[in-house]
């Protein structure tokens, strides 16, 4: 098996992921998270959030997953956001036609050739449908959005889609949000929620999916102004592989955060920063150093929004998979936002002092366009008052000439009535920037499995586990009975296990089946520490239990009374040898 | 302003909820959660997970608010999840036909009434469109899904819509489940995700929405054996608002859970068990007892899967809301899925004893019915095995008589080949029934704010606050330096705010307006302390802020090393009165 494969056979069997209704047949690219995948899944985002929201000083909103259709016409999405898909005349099946032409050809990224290039490469490359065999050559190739559409409300009067993105949930509501910010650049708003992609082909587990949850980050900014905290994390050593060295023969190469800025291998400080910032928290999650990477993209492959672009991504099963894109969107949304609604998605930015500008303008007098021009006077007089603020020189003659409805007209100056006025103005109202991290949850959880899963040999016997983080693992603990025929040994289990669910742990128990297979399953699902309550903990003073590491396998014994604050002290990081240094602790 | 227009207004103003894309004109029934709102909604989530999920030590899963066709078909929300619409001939707007009818009339429960009668009753009652004032009578009244449809892939071959509750995420997945849990009941599995109605008209803030989260525990139970910890809440009081009592003319009545149980006010114990845990868990989130009930549904209002059930309500502006809905689901769910697939929806039950029973069997003799009954033969013989099953007393004379396609078939009972076998039986397998609390996070948020919104006098001066408890406050502290234009204490200021997000709270930074203003602000959204940074902080020795309390505005100086412990503690639910009779804590 590969090692998706086994990690897919583990997550199905001991319940971190499984295709969802499989009674029903399934339903492609759609996934369930069981119990131990769904808390796994939800420490990885609070461990986001911590990081992104609580300790950066972000706000953190939640709106809806199905937005109206106006927002995405004016995101682009209704557009922009399709994949090339090419029917079979014989079997009816859908393909992605740009793929077919990747697996059969030596190009890389067939989308990039256009709709036309690729029809054309299905004949010319003899491509038959993968399902029947039929030859898929002159077969009309079309573009299919990815959003899933809906009807809100009775009847299809109001389309609504899925949302591609959190992101937009952000965007629209920047009028409201910034007041809440107070008006004041630079500040962030995340959003932690599920998105929607209708793929054509769902495939490779939880990498192509349909849908999925994103973490994403909208930095806004002030560009002329706003600077990172670069020095924060200056000395972080990034894994950088350039458009550049994509487009030679180069290598991926690391640089500090300081020198990739310096030497201008990244553009934008901004990026620069998130990307160490990111960088250790990758590794705080149990993401494996040597399978990361940053990767730029290509000048071709940017998203519609995207001035530039860098992606992290993980190594899995040998290929290398995108789990967040950093990405400069510069005013793209917002500005379309505002030509959408007419609503201000702008922050108005005070000067240091106060400026004193010509205002150039002009008050045409109707009296005397209306006679002349009739129908158009209202279109030249708006274009006299375009000019003015373009171009106030034009006004300096005796006539001035304007474009009307692709005709030029010449208007005496006088009538315009042009005159500069000087104004003094307190500052300006500009559009910000956004800077964007956007993380893929479920790629991030799926690269966290496959990283952390380990063998090794345990009493001769081979053992499978995984070597989460105790903070990220979706059973912290497991209280475990010696044996389960003994009432007062199971009520003392009972009793540990209640005190320290009540400790917030997520504590597991288990009575049945010997107790090294007890500790098998706990290490299969990256359970830290088992509590064994045996003998010795009923029949002896002080109370106390065992405790077992779950990588190294060592085990100590515990006091009861100190049991829950020793567990909680190993959540947060502490090393089960620094226990073992404790006097009331005894290593066995 | 009514007591919901005056909390809406603040939720607005201060980042709680809004309505979505207002820029857009807005969306009915969608809100979005702003900062605020978005971190008092999580923590609410988190109070009910800590609750239901890892005390309970029940297991919690994730499943896509997407599902395909078939599961809905099983459910009976394709058939039955509808309301009655009715559309203006003349304006064209859609409105429920029965909430007209009870605008206009004493009836309280219109759905109950059926189709025709409503239809009928637009007429009689004269009733006119709200929008435009034509007459509605004779115009038809249709069903109306409420369910959002969309279609997974490319064309519309596969049909699928956003669930309209969680717990269908659960059940299609039973056979999964039930070896996580190995096979044993009880076991309870929990969700907590979004789900959609595309509401006719939806309306009061989030009480009536279009898409909303739930909170759903699906306990799954034998219901020959399994019985509730009732003895662990026997004990607490509950408010009951009876069908019984709503029959007649009675009132509420507190019983206590073992008073309901013995004296039959509720059937259910599993039902009185989560009534009584329930109730408990409402009063830590904030909820305001003196406005809380347990209402029992009425015969006529029940879903169409519910055998019994009982609603949490709260009074919000003197109307009663439903906030969970406690269902004795029966096996429904289960059996209808196992229909719908054929795949196994039970559980092996062991007997304590292995039992010995009589299996009537037959094996008919083909070579005879065939040339007999030809095309029928084998329907004939399905009724024979079917016959043998329920009744095999009906082998005992000469020829046995079946039904097959409506006619009288006699058979010679040899050619039946009529058995009866002993067989001894390890156990049995069983079709779990189903309890579920099915909570609804956003009406249970909404709740919340409503019952803290406080007013009092504060020097002279009316000050609104939040009364939130401090485990659920959205913002937990605010840090302010006294003045803003001193370098040193602002930069003193930034490192306690550090130093508290690293501990993991939810640290707010006001540094703007007279000290009075900012506390105000932070009352009004219920941030539990505000730490102040003085003169006295950056000039004395040993270091020390002031921290003021929210409700009494009491304030205290503490040192600053013991800051981030007094904090948490406070925020775990230590009183500030408490936090005074530390040794170095001075009261102010």
């Amino acid at each position: 098996m590969s090692e998706l494969e086994t990690v897919a056979e583990l997550a199905k069997r001991r319940g971190f992921f499984f295709q969802t209704a499989e009674s029903y047949g399934g339903v492609g690219g759609f996934f369930t998270y069981g119990p131990q995948g769904s808390a796994l899944k939800r420490n990885v985002e609070d461990r986001w959030r911590d990081r992104f929201v609580t300790r950066a000083g972000n706000m953190e909103v939640s709106a809806p997953d199905v937005m109206p259709e106006p927002v995405f016409e004016a995101s682009g999405h209704l557009d922009g956001f399709d994949d090339m898909i090419v029917e079979c005349p014989e079997c009816d099946a859908s393909h992605r036609a740009d793929h077919l032409v990747e697996d059969n050809s030596e190009h890389e990224d067939a989308e990039a050739l256009g709709i036309e290039r690729v029809a054309d490469l299905l004949g010319e490359l003899d491509i038959a449908c993968p399902d029947c065999g039929t030859p898929l050559g002159g077969e009309s190739v079309e573009e299919f959005n990815l959003m899933f559409g809906t009807d809100i409300g009775p009847g299809s009067s109001q389309p609504g889609y899925l949302r591609p993105e959190t992101a937009q949930g952000i965007f629209t509501e920047f009028p409201r949000l910034k007041e809440y910010a107070r008006g004041q650049l630079p500040f962030g708003v995340a959003q932690i929620g599920d998105a929607y992609r209708n793929e054509i082909a769902p495939r490779r587990g939880l990498i192509r999916v349909r849908a999925f949850t994103q973490a994403e980050l909208e930095q806004f900014i002030d560009p002329a102004e706003d600077e990172p905290d670069i020095d924060s994390v200056a000395d972080v050593e990034l894994p950088l592989y350039s458009a550049a060295a994509q487009a030679g023969d180069g290598q991926q190469e690391t640089y500090t955060v300081r020198e990739a800025v310096e030497e201008g291998v990244i553009e934008s400080e901004w990026i620069a920063y998130y990307l160490g910032l990111a960088r250790d928290w990758y590794e705080t999650i149990g993401i494996d150093m040597d399978r990361f990477r940053y990767r730029q993209h290509k000048a071709g492959e940017r998203a519609h929004y995207a001035a530039d672009c860098w992606d992290a991504e993980t190594e899995l099963d040998g290929e290398w998979v995108e789990v967040t894109g950093f990405a400069y969107r510069s005013d793209y949304d917002l500005t379309n936002h505002a030509e959408a609604t007419g609503d201000t998605f702008t922050v108005f930015k005070q000067y240091d002092e106060p400026q004193t500008v010509e205002r150039p303008s002009v008050d045409p007098d109707m009296a005397t366009l209306g006679p002349e021009f009739g129908g158009q006077a209202g279109a030249v007089a708006d274009a006299l008052e375009s000019l003015a603020a373009t171009d106030p020189d034009a006004f300096d003659g005796d006539t001035v000439t304007v474009e009307v409805d692709g005709e030029s007209v010449e208007v005496d100056t006088d009538v315009a009535n042009f005159a500069v006025e000087t104004v003094t103005e307190a500052g300006e109202h500009i559009t910000p920037h956004v800077v964007e991290p956007s993380f893929g949850i479920g790629r991030l959880f799926y690269s966290v499995l496959v990283h952390s899963y380990e063998t090794d040999e345990v009493d001769g016997e081979e053992r499978t586990y995984l070597s989460l983080p105790a903070e990220l693992a979706p059973t912290f603990a497991c209280v475990v009975p010696l044996v389960s025929n003994e009432p007062a040994l199971v009520e003392q289990a009972e009793q540990t296990r209640e005190q320290l669910r009540e400790a917030g742990l997520a504590v597991a128990y288990d009575e049945s089946g010997a107790i090294g297979r007890r500790y098998r399953r706990q290490d299969e699902i990256g359970t830290p520490v088992c509590v064994t309550v045996d003998h010795e903990t009923i029949e002896e003073e002080p109370t106390s239990v065992t405790v077992r590491d779950r990588d190294t396998t060592a085990q100590a014994r515990v006091p009861v009374d100190e049991l829950q604050e020793c567990l909680l002290a190993l959540r947060a990081g502490t090393d089960f040898a620094d226990l073992l240094e404790r006097d009331t602790v005894t290593p066995l």
